[in-house]
């Protein structure tokens, strides 16, 4: 069982959760605890061996913690997730295997396509797909549908998996720091259209990817993961587009991961990675 | 400060040991915990932001911990150390050039050759060096010298930095837990004479290292860290060892730091790494 | 269009190929060669411009080159595979997705499991699937029903994806260089049963894998590639199980690719691989 | 002994430089070739067996190749270099123990700093150092002086080695593709002032170096290396400099040993690195 807790620092805090927890005789199996002294910030996560009342020791620790206190107890060991996508199959399909083979942290609810490209793999997952094209509709229609989608789905998290639509600050706002993008990030990081064109002329020997929270400016929320893959002259900017993929597939498995396992904690733009 | 503990497990040791701080109005900036459920065994790595008297804090911690427990605190922030080395250059230099500049997080207090090789570049930084031969005299007298040299020094750990001779277990009990050493470990490892050149007709695409404390079975004691520098079929035996140097260089440096910074506490035979 | 040849050394080796293709105007648009002073053995892989006769341009390159030259013009540029597996998803799965949407540079025949664990993932991928047990009978019958399975079809490679039987000289002897396996490799090797238990109590901060193609020694053929992944003390052998699953898929991915590519040569024991 | 030749692309340039090889009864050990079809630019990297008379061999080859052909036959095997340094010791230190031990592939003609830290450490190794302040003179005069300090050498590249200073175009044309920079680039890079800073407020999980010629537009020349460092939330500002450190000195050493030996051939803006 897992708690994670972040809240304003002051002396005394690892005493007051450890004793809590050991007056209900609740051994600590694995504990990190860091404070950001430039922001006074107190952030921890705590293992325990054994299962109990997840919202009476909630309600318990928010009790003695300071009043800010961020507590979350036992989160859904397996949780809800939907998967948006466009037409790129890479890290759709990655979840896809995961989730079918119960190997993933997460159980996947449904995926969301503004194109029809990848319906026919999630019906052979057995995969509820919901079709919302943003084709001869106005953006704000279109997130109005992909809203009405999905709000009747119980989600823990919103995985953009080479979703390539910018989504609007109201949609955002909806699921705060539940929305979770992979980025093709650079080295160094190209803005604009064709970033894979700029990296070729520049004859970068790095491509990385970028995997991190969505908040009102994409590509610019906390960042979970970043990993890179080495590229040469030899390569041609398809090339480097398919070692791209393979990179960002694997930075979003390693992202989704820790967060499935309640390891990332995130405050204002960054986040805590108890790795 | 730091604080380092390891002990047998029970319920409330982290209670007991934030407690005692939290009275002593120190604040915990970082705190990391691991209890191994198959050897029951907890460990510890806090670190609280002022300084204060540590033989009075490793009492009072002492006194509230089991019995078996191992508490250190604020170990000496420059640990005192003592290389040993043969012909090779390259860890020793790295070593040197790191304590010249006082980022080695560790004083050198001397060098001790088996060979002269090593004596110039000792002197270009005013470091005394030992010389004790190996030649004509017996394995026991050659490691009595050994001891006769550095017995006189305070002396926190003793660095193999490619000392191509195996010290017997009497020189090892001498100084338990406190000698670490390079090995070239191959993938698959390779043992008996010329590891690189059964790498190279093997044809291994990776060669790594690895740093360890040195036990009874030299080779075998714990490990502190391994990493790997891929290959090719273009290496020749000469270019493996090339290599092999550049990472035995790298991983030796990266274990010194997390050794010199208290973060690696070691039980039986493997390590806690609180990176 | 591709060219692989491999033949002993001697002078003017570059100048024949590359004369033979400068006559028929072809232009080289990147060519490795490689010379192993220790074997004697020349190794080149030219890739040319423009597509033309195969078996023309082969039998050319032949008369003019040494009377022991393999020489493979234009190998067929999309491989035809079989994978063989057991009871682990992972390997597979990753083949079966990138096969599925045209990105595996091979085409995937069928799939032979000796259970029928992984039956329904390559029906859901209409992927034909022979069950071949190898219960209730003797190894040597197993493998005849194995191979009367596959003989029929035209195969370039067959792939061990965690296939969990060793497989007899006679069957290998079938199918020489062109089976490739996946291993679970550490550092340092271990042998034996359950080498993740032995990984765990030797506390290793790596663990690794191998894609190899077999021989009549099991894991001891030709490496095509190896990687390693990072392990600590908190993994218990199940995470390190878990780690070494995502080790194998990326080291098996990265090897087929280098040999759809042509880009794997093999002599006697060992590989160039012109990355 | 080794050949580097690139010039306008076009059909039979291997037959035409191997057929003159093997006319010489010279035997390819080694080579490497690379059209890029964009550029329509023929790169290639042969190694031959035996040591010739350089001139003779590159006027040949001149006859025989197109007319804008760049030929480098047996480039000095020991390149000759300055070191231009600041107040960092970690990238000249680590280029001063090389060249102690003659393994650098390169031997350091003087290091130049336009402060004095570094004096002592140069002294130690016996290397002159040329102090050139940059203090209460204008930039054209101190570089100048620069040049002035230099020009008596005959140098084959100079290193910055983590200098401070960005030289005028002027000056960087006298040494056209002769000057190596060492740049901490991040994920993604920051520009300005504190780039440290700003990777730690963004909140990274990633920081790079890149080494680069120098052209006139700084940290923009034609990239030969590139790597990264993972870091993580514990990391400080301070802590982030460190590891920056770490990887500046490990990508400056592997872009040396590659540009000294002979692998690195530039055209515009990009490099093709021969591995």
């Amino acid at each position: 069982m897992v708690i994670v807790i972040q809240c304003t620092d002051k002396v005394g805090l690892v005493a007051t959760i450890a004793g809590l927890l050991q007056q209900k005789e609740l051994n600590i199996v694995s504990m990190r605890e860091h404070v950001d002294s430039i922001q006074n910030r107190f952030y921890a996560r705590v293992e325990i061996s054994k299962t109990i009342d997840a919202t009476v020791l909630e309600a318990q620790l928010k009790g003695v913690l300071p009043l800010d206190a961020e507590v979350i107890v036992n989160p859904n060991p397996v949780k809800k997730i939907i998967v948006f996508a466009t037409k790129e199959y890479h890290c759709l399909s990655d979840i896809l295997i995961r989730n079918h083979f119960n190997t993933l942290g997460a159980s996947v609810l449904c995926v969301v396509g503004n194109h029809s490209h990848l319906q026919d793999i999630c019906r052979r997952f057995d995969m509820p797909f919901h079709l919302v094209s943003h084709e001869e509709i106005t953006k704000e229609a279109f997130e109005e549908q992909l809203y009405r989608t999905i709000s009747g789905y119980e989600v823990d998290y919103i995985i953009l998996a080479k979703f390539m639509r910018i989504l609007s600050p109201w949609f955002v706002e909806k699921y705060t720091l539940q929305i979770i993008n992979i980025h093709h990030s650079f080295l160094p990081a190209f803005i604009g259209a064709n970033p894979y064109k700029q990296a070729y002329e520049r004859g970068v020997k790095l491509i990385g990817a970028t995997a991190h929270f969505v908040t009102n400016n994409l590509d610019e929320g906390p960042i979970i993961a970043q990993q890179i893959i080495p590229v040469n002259h030899s390569y041609t900017t398809k090339d480097m587009v398919k070692a791209g993929k393979e990179i960002e597939t694997a930075v979003l498995a390693n992202a989704l991961q820790l967060v499935f396992d309640d390891k990332v904690l995130v405050y204002q733009n960054k986040t805590v990675v108890f790795e």
